[in-house]
């Protein structure tokens, strides 16, 4: 780990830069694969499951005995977990639902605002030996409560043409209608353009590997939306001499093992915390399975020490961190100067963990200083806003000298006269 | 002009398609016109000025000076004119404003969602004989009233090196913090890297042609967010016998008068309807002055009768027009079902002239079926929803057991360790 004492705001870019995942260089690649599923539907994810997932399917679809069986191979533990999980999912989210407002702008002059939820929305679930179920339920819960009208899953089966347990069992409890097996970018083209077994979808969600990402790019810049752009997973604590080493360490390490890629930093005023700290990642990470994954990303993790509390914050907002945990005594007065980062945590007993899987907040959120731009995905992604409006008689009277002039100006003759009309007009 | 009597459902599609929009053959000079501004900022955008808008300029900066003669040159009427559009703006999108509730999901665990500006946004405005100050006012008013910080905004200058006096005042009633003479794909460069002259920014916004159309497409792969795809302009009306042929005929017109490419679609059950608002059309052509350009739209475009209301509001929901004006007597229903459309305008007296001036509505709206998955600019286009959450330590102990399971069943177990610990913990 690279401890790095009092930098420059100079240096401050250059400590914060990222590892550059550029995916264009998969772009022909990607593109032939894509255009290849436009052209030739289910038969072509046929073949590239045999090819990449190393399996042949008879069917693409998940069947309804499938899922019963599913739903026998789950714990009864893992579905109690499940059900608290989509509880507070659910709380978080059904309280994110919009109310339209009809707004009187000027005298007969009334527009409003209503949420519509996007019709047809696909959910991309990767495979690999970590089941993430909980990504299904951070997708699904919020689609269904939006009122998705068809919500459809994507994820690539093991060798045997098997999904998950877990994932199907999750699928099914948070109101999934329909569970493909497809993966990687056979999956995105499929949900992208629609083939015999897989509906077209207008948005796809869902983390993926590099060859999903630059799928979901490019479909995204014509043939449908997609929830936001990504990159390796990230957090940075910030955490004082009042923070506990055991737990900054678990957090920093929690983000250590999502991949070698992962990016972990560490900010503080303390400078023997920072020994404390280190002191207890050594002795966590031995006993951790999946160690050696976390040494690597340790290996580009910063620990850095700062002057004071100004400079944690402006450093924070630079880097617009993925996940913040702020374990430090003051962590309100931080909180509130904090512009821009995913999801923010706080306190000495809010591990990252808990709003991965548990406390009712997406884990879908921004990486890469995408937080400068973009939100986390939350109940607005699953909807549009449409703005509506309605103008009386005398309404257009009072915005009708305004928008002619504004028209003439502008030389739209036609939108001008739109409203003349209507103005000379002496009936109903 | 098109008039299609009782399509089946299966020719729907056929009938609604789009011109395709491939902006993707452009790639290559956008790029590399991309990558220059990217290497060598200001000096490349004062070439790509001097070859593309012609004009050799000593500044990029607007100055103070430009700006206060820009306020001299424009009417009183249009002064008067943008002061109502911009109160309405504003009332509109002030009652956007987010505001934070704080959730407990379960006990000791509180949620929240905090919409925070983004800091830094770039506002693009065409130029051409029609200076489009009605953009400016669209996107740095509810700019503004998200509380961005800074506030770019580019725009070409004419050859004389100015931009258009109602753009400048637009710009200053708005509160855009610094105007830029620099158009097209070096604008769109400066924005997403930054220039000497012109600050980088998060996101970009606005209209353009297609080199800015692709621009920002490439950009938003990796460098800044963008307001949304875009495609030719789109208006359609639904009618039946109670409309007023006068009122719809100046409606398609001023959708026509755009530009060549611009969609217009009227949808009716009224046969008579149809030849009423085809005499209408042809008398308030003749007067227009941009009257070829309307033709040629014209040329493309549809008046399709249909069986019924069912009919109308299922081709309507397939199309997903940018705008949708309903002017039958019963537009409140059919209004209820529609679910893909950027913008609704009801009744007889609300002309979508209203929505692209000055009733309050945004006009920057989801063209080319994008409605389907996009709403259009709103005040959500100018934050960011960061979540928070804080977790006491009995809420800890609530969640507790949930999180463990979830994570260890995702073979994350360091995530389930920093749960661990903490409800071991006996301390503070």
């Amino acid at each position: 780990m690279q401890i790095i004492k009092y930098p420059l705001r100079s240096q401050w870019a250059e400590i914060l830069t990222r590892p550059v995942f550029d995916t264009s260089a998969l772009n022909s690649t990607v593109s032939s694969v894509l255009d290849d599923i436009k052209e030739r539907g289910d038969q072509a994810v046929f073949e590239y499951e045999e090819k990449f997932d190393k399996v042949k399917l008879l069917s693409l679809a998940v069947s309804a005995e499938e899922i019963a069986e599913a739903e026998n191979l789950v714990s009864q533990e893992l579905k109690e977990a499940i059900r608290q999980a989509k509880e507070n999912i659910e709380i978080f989210h059904r309280s994110q639902i919009f109310e339209t407002k009809k707004i009187e702008t000027s005298k007969g002059v009334i527009c409003w605002q209503k949420a519509v939820a996007i019709e047809k929305v696909g959910l991309y679930i990767p495979g690999g030996t970590a089941p993430l179920f909980s990504t299904v339920l951070m997708l699904a819960i919020p689609a269904k409560i939006a009122g998705c009208k068809e919500i459809v899953l994507c994820s690539p089966p093991n060798k045997e043409g098997n999904i998950h347990p877990a994932i199907l069992y999750a699928a099914k409890e948070a109101g999934v209608d329909k569970v493909f097996k497809a993966g990687g970018i056979q999956a995105i083209g499929a949900m992208a353009y629609g083939t015999e077994s897989i509906p077209k979808v207008y948005k796809i969600f869902g983390p993926g590997n590099q060859y999903v990402m630059a799928a979901k790019q490019l479909v995204s810049l014509r043939d449908v939306a997609i929830d936001m752009p990504a990159g390796p997973s990230e957090v940075q604590v910030i955490a004082d001499e009042t923070s506990i080493p055991a737990f900054v360490a678990a957090d920093l390490l929690s983000q250590a093992e999502h991949g070698a890629d992962s990016q972990v930093i560490l900010t503080t005023t303390s400078e023997s915390f920072i020994s404390e700290v280190l002191h207890e990642i050594e002795r966590q990470l031995f006993e951790l399975p999946r160690r050696e994954i976390a040494q690597k990303a340790l290996e580009n993790s910063k620990l850095i020490l700062l002057k004071n509390n100004r400079e944690i914050i402006d450093i924070t907002n630079e880097y617009a961190p993925e996940h913040l945990i702020i374990e430090t005594a003051d962590y309100a007065d931080i909180a509130d100067e904090i512009v821009n980062a995913g999801s923010v945590f706080l306190g000495n007993y809010t591990p990252e963990s808990a709003g991965d899987y548990a406390s009712g907040t997406n884990h879908t959120l921004p990486t890469n200083g995408y937080a400068k731009a973009y939100s986390g995905v939350n109940l607005d992604s699953f909807v549009k806003k449409i703005t509506f409006q309605k103008i009386t008689k005398d309404g257009i009277h009072n915005l009708g000298k305004t928008i002619e002039v504004m028209a003439e100006n502008e030389q739209l003759f036609a939108h001008k006269n739109a409203v003349t009309l209507r103005l000379k007009d002496k009936g109903k």
